[in-house]
């Protein structure tokens, strides 16, 4: 797999690549990344990249030019091209798990307050990586690099992802490491039991504690068994009381 | 203000620092970022910060002692700590706008498969960026450290930010620049007519297209005028059309 980004600010991607997981995955030849900058496309004496925006109000918003002569450039009959900006699909696990399968990817990094409308005519999908505001794609494109890069085959341990927050669509259990006891705070005995049984029953159990706590909306999006209703009917009653 | 990094990978933080709001917000003094390698508290003698998860399963755990150490550290009764971790209530706009207000930020950066779970007893809340798994919480961190810093006060030009996707509960209206016509697109004639009004009823009106497009269910949560309803009536019609 081959990822490119097109980016004003190809150097804010330094420690980004030579880091982890993206890191490992470069030297083991298992996803190659390619940085371009932007502003080399620029047609402009001052190598300018943006301009005023048609209609008035504040910012600056990216030209075509240099946009499309770059993903030019980078392009291939096996591209997909995604454009890193607020107004776009949120960006979820499900989706990454579907990236992984494209041969290339480019990410293009939008900035300043927006670029023009036109650039998407050579884009196959907008990505939004939350309802936050953001200097740039850059940061929303590292993400999306990542999130795919450690669902290739053979980046990271096979056992791994699926046990994970999102992918069976609650957040994931709390987890300890030794000391038992530590600062006077222990590990709950269960877990010390040796019991799989009942260690999996804890785990799903707080695995839901977890949901309802932070992200409630998760739980009307997946199929809860008999038991699982119970767990959530005991944990209303427990959290009620602390 | 000030943003403390607790990270064991300090060194993916240069580029994001060196680069854009960051460093502006940072050479003006309007913001200090501080970066603490949590391995150099590692009381091991081969410097490990994790071990396995009590009750079993695949990966690591981050340790209590070197993370709790360091944000020793670093904290003053000023310190307001945020674990950056899936399991943790989704960071928005909202909540971006309430972090500026603080004096001093801590982020913690979590890794490997989870931490464990006593950390969070120093801890007063759990942000998650989206609904993906990444491989640590570095680029979490760096989205709030972006989100929150473009909110400063001097950081970037006062009339930006209420624009912007998000601010007032819809994706942006599209953007143009020069020139009018290029590969054979041309600007929505309205962008050039100069008739203000005009402007602003076509951008309220793909503003709304574009969340109904991309976003739907952040149409619910805003109030919709008559003439909103209006526009998204058309736009229904319009877009069956296409």
């Amino acid at each position: 797999m081959k990822i490119t980004i097109l980016s004003i600010f190809p150097e804010m991607f330094a420690g980004f690549l030579d880091t982890s997981i993206i890191k490992k995955a470069r030297l083991k030849g298992l996803v190659e990344y390619e940085l371009v900058d932007i502003r080399s496309f620029s047609k402009d004496k001052h190598n300018r990249v943006d301009d005023y925006s048609f209609g008035g109000g504040a910012g600056m918003v990216f030209l075509y030019q240099p946009v499309v002569d770059a993903l030019a450039f980078v392009k291939t009959p096996k591209s997909h091209v995604i454009m890193m900006a607020p107004a776009g699909y949120l960006f979820k696990q499900k989706r990454a798990r579907e990236l992984k399968e494209y041969e290339h990817l480019i990410l293009i990094c939008g900035h300043y307050e927006g670029f023009d409308e036109r650039i998407l005519q050579h884009v196959d999908e907008v990505l939004c990586i939350g309802d936050y505001v953001l200097t740039g794609g850059e940061l929303a494109a590292m993400v999306v690099a990542d999130a795919v890069t450690r669902l290739v085959d053979g980046v990271i341990a096979e056992d791994s992802p699926q046990e994970e927050s999102f992918e069976n669509g609650l957040l994931e259990y709390p987890q300890y490491t030794r000391p038992d006891t530590i600062d006077g705070f222990t590990v709950p005995e269960v877990l010390l039991s040796g019991h799989h049984e009942k260690i999996a029953q804890w785990r799903r159990k707080e695995s839901l504690r977890k949901t309802w706590k932070y992200r409630p909306e998760l739980l009307e999006k997946i199929d809860l068994d008999k038991k699982d209703r119970q767990y959530l009917e005991e944990i209303v009653l427990e959290e009620d009381k602390v």
